[in-house]
């Protein structure tokens, strides 16, 4: 039973086969999101503050943090915002960049043992970042691309995933410390990208033993009714046994879809998380089932 | 690739593993409904008229018809709503009873190839029902309990479902014409609900290669947002390879989650349907593009 196994410096948090769906909030990322690049590289944490507590209380188990602003310093950037985050909320976090010297400070900086995002396939980049992973003793999320780019082909992204695998084993890091990206590709281009990703997440989940994550949102590219179709497809992905993904926490019809997805999974003890989320207090002055079956269902969240 | 066709006088319909999930509406059911119980008692069809209109409008592709009153006769008054909805849509039936002299009286009344509901794995329910479906050349739903009831072991399920698959064939009635109902236990009383029915659809599609439906609503039984714990467990369920449920259509949340799980498991050809439900109408004197991104979403069904 595969435990990714993460921490702040008072908080552990178990990504696993047998646990919960472990929801990443994606939003303290500058790209395409002009005013936050501009705030961060003035050195302004305002809305980073906002979205590390707005994510939480919306449900995120872990936050990414990602400080990839053009001409800024950005492994200074991120060190900052890591220790302005982890100022403000014990979930553990995502390291993002893809420069090396910035994943470097953040772990730096950081307190307890975060996840690393990422590590491609290709073989340079295995080489700086892996060394990073085994000197901090951190977990990591591997990308199923390479130097021949992003593959159509799922049995191929299973092979780089395999890859990853293997040479993180040389350094001594552990499949259950590794947790692969399949890629998702946008439905819209490509026909069989829902089915590709499905059957992908299932192989890396029964044959390589792994944790698995994705930026789910990317299926619907280009599609309207971007939530509904996220929606299903990760309830589908939970049902394959992906385990993480990194998203927006803050949209509703997402969130319903991995918590009753967690439920139907098994992965929610006698339902107890989605009773606690959407139960209805018993109206005053009425029956409770009656107050119940004449107003409907309505929710009341419970950070 | 299993397909099951039904038809009415002008329309053909296949339930099948590459084709586009199949909704099947669950309205047309006097039981706990008192209104329509009495006018239907009364030979009154106002409600199932609108109840007809509404569920194909929502899209519906087939309804399901039955009129179990108590001291009612049943037979007379399921012929005669058959016809009624048969006059007032194209869409194939269900012909639903637990008696099957109203299951005749359906078959005789009914204007094409409908799909019966239903049969059990009872020894002496195989026997009345099945000579029927031979009789009358239908499609039958199975339901995979017997004479010692229902099993909370899915494993004992699918033996039930494998029994009438061969029961059927000894009359010459071929799997195809036989949509298996695994039984969704409600999950909030038995935890592996979900896994448990998950798996017996999987295992259902690939070993004894027949079509599935279900009453999918009873997996939320007694738990709050029920819509949404549907929702998941619909997807879940075509993930897995299910074909048909029998449900509520003017349910938006149960609907989006199957149309959005279609797309990603490729019975949506280039997101056709999907884009066809939500694309957003240009804005007058705006730039299609611009108005999509400033307004959002926004749902237009069209039939």
């Amino acid at each position: 039973m595969t435990r990714t196994v993460v921490s702040s410096a008072t908080k552990t948090h178990i990504i696993g086969f047998d646990q919960p769906f472990t929801i990443i909030g994606e939003r303290i990322n500058p790209t395409g999101r002009k005013k936050l690049a501009a705030e961060m590289k003035e050195y302004n944490f305002e809305t980073v503050e906002k979205d590390t507590l707005a994510q939480v209380a919306a449900g995120a188990h872990m936050l990414d943090v990602n400080a990839g602003i053009p001409l800024a310093d950005e492994p200074d950037i991120l060190a900052k915002t890591i220790k302005l985050v982890q100022s403000l909320t014990d979930v553990p976090l995502c390291i993002d960049s893809s420069i090396v010297e910035a994943l470097e400070a953040g772990l730096e900086a950081y307190e307890g043992r975060p996840l690393l995002n990422s590590v491609t396939g290709e073989e340079e980049r295995l080489e700086v970042v892996l060394p990073l992973v085994k000197k901090y003793d951190c977990a990591v999320v591997g990308i199923s691309n390479d130097e021949t780019g992003i593959s159509e082909d799922p049995d191929v992204r299973y092979e780089v995933a395999k890859n990853i695998v293997h040479h993180a084993a040389d350094y001594g890091i552990k499949p259950e410390d590794i947790v692969i990206d399949p890629l998702v590709m946008p439905i819209g281009a490509l026909g069989n990208a829902g089915v590709g990703a499905l059957d992908l997440i299932r192989r890396l989940r029964t044959e390589l033993k792994v944790n698995t994550t994705c930026g789910a949102s990317n299926l619907s590219f280009g599609l309207p009714n971007r939530h509904g179709l996220n929606a299903a497809f990760l309830s589908m992905a939970v049902g394959a046994g992906m385990t993480t993904a990194i998203m927006n926490p803050l949209h509703e019809p997402e969130l319903q879809a991995i918590w009753g997805a967690d439920v139907v999974a098994g992965h929610d003890k006698d339902c107890a998380a989605w009773i606690r989320r959407f139960r209805e207090p018993p109206a005053e002055g009425a029956e409770a089932q009656g107050a119940r079956g004449g107003r409907g269902e309505r929710r009341r969240r419970r950070a």
